[in-house]
């Protein structure tokens, strides 16, 4: 490779949307690959984004076009990956690095050992939070991860070139790096992000089905609007991450239900200490969260 | 009275902050009273308020100033009102009206019915919904109520006119006026404000009183952004809200747990329809709220 060589040759992206297509722009913007390669559901999302330059050109046939891939993204719904795997494992070339982009990564993981089997190793699950409200070719941005997060998850059977390779990609898209087990990641996610989305649906539904729903909501003001903001999110996009994070949102649930139990008892005793005592920890940790953020 | 005389005479305020000198302010504004006179916790604060022009005097002693009045509003926090309640009684003249700012009505009710005795005729409660961060006579603003809701909450024993005394002061600050009896009144605050800032800090303590709560602040991101804002709210006022309207709370926190419970079984059991349903039924309810407010 000559010194003024793109860093990656061919990448090869599944999902030319939001995440896939801002990662390929990311990359052309820094001049660090050579040729992007889309696949995506529909010839139409393919030609738009050639179109709009977030492709090269659109794949026909994975079996011509993974082989000399130096990295191949996933970046599709998580419900999609397991066949996109399939489809792919038997063309990986002996330096080719699969990862993707999904919220959820225990069930990612499952799905790769499931299709890679002894080409494990050149999985390395990764997940970059930028979520954003729009989607589609035309929601790509060569600038989305700058100074976002991307968690790498690397398993035990990859190897430091593979992870190093994923990581640098990343980085090259501007985005801080981040590494967690895949255990740890869903874990932390279930907290900070899928519990309050269900926490939030839960109330609005809980008003929402009453006779005199009406009355309830002609009283809401701004505390209510900031709780509720999530739960204006897309339902079949959380229902999916639920159910593919379900055993850490399980986990993360009850350890919320039993901290309501207590405040429910602090409030049925009078126990005024302790309700001050729980809200100004809360709000300590909050402001310096927030602080931070 | 003549053409140009104020609508009401003397208005005496219990509390010249945010809420009792904002409502000073909003009639002196409309020329609606002649007289304002404050009364506070210290000779300081009523020496800023008198200097800000928030009232006209302050006041030495109730004996000397509640019988001429034709509005005595009481805006301190709901804990000091017994006390204040008690103070006035004696000397309400046959045409004093007196209300109140307090968030929640069933203890203000109760309170007001052991001071005020067979006078209760006399006192009808309200909740001017207009909360904002700062407090003291320098927060109070003329325009504070412009636009605002106004939650009058009438005893069987008020006449119309008591009643409509009240409403007009309130309308003549700008302020939308509604009607709920008090028990309706806290059921709906509990539902819409008390129980969303409950589960707000039951989540942020939940994380912050983790040993590795370090790592879950560090991955937390918009959505835990709006839905935790009102976990940095002021935990002595929000356990005293909590305690005071503790019998509407507990049952709103009841009615949430059993959706919880709900929510639970179905992610146990897989059933994605029926989280699709609950989420999508949410995300409706909230869309046309937020379309409405």
């Amino acid at each position: 490779m000559s010194a003024h060589a793109p860093e990656f040759g061919k990448v090869v992206v599944f999902g030319t949307g939001l995440i896939g297509g801002s990662f390929a722009l990311a990359l052309k913007e820094a001049g660090a690959v050579e040729e992007v390669v889309g696949f995506g559901r529909t010839p139409a999302t393919l030609r738009a984004a050639q179109q709009l330059g977030v492709i090269d050109r659109a794949g026909i046939n994975p079996t011509h076009e993974i082989e000399e891939a130096d990295i191949v993204l996933v970046a599709t719904p998580v419900a999609q990956m397991p066949e996109i795997f399939a489809r792919i494992e038997p063309y990986l070339g002996p330096n080719t690095i699969v990862t993707d982009g999904g919220s959820t990564k225990g069930d990612v993981v499952a799905a790769a050992r499931a299709a890679f089997g002894d080409k494990i190793s050149q999985f390395v699950p990764a997940h970059p939070i930028a979520g954003a409200e729009n989607s589609g070719p035309a929601a790509a941005r060569w600038d989305l991860y700058q100074g976002k997060k991307v968690v790498v998850t690397p398993l035990p059977e990859n190897s430091d070139d593979a992870l190093d390779h994923i990581k640098r990609a990343w980085s090259l898209c501007g985005a801080d790096i981040y590494e967690l087990a895949p255990e740890a990641h869903d874990r932390v996610f279930a907290a900070v992000s899928h519990l309050p989305h269900l926490l939030s649906y839960a109330l609005v539904h809980d008003l929402a089905v009453r006779e005199d729903a009406d009355l309830f909501f002609t009283f809401a003001a701004s505390g209510f609007r900031d709780f509720t903001r999530i739960a204006a999110s897309h339902p079949e996009m959380w229902r999916d991450i639920c159910l593919a994070n379900r055993a850490a949102l399980l986990g993360e649930l009850d350890s919320y239900r039993a901290q309501l139990d207590e405040l429910r008892l602090a409030l049925a005793q009078n126990d005024g200490e302790r309700l001050e005592e729980v809200f100004g920890i809360a709000r300590q940790a909050r402001r310096s969260w927030a602080g931070d953020n």
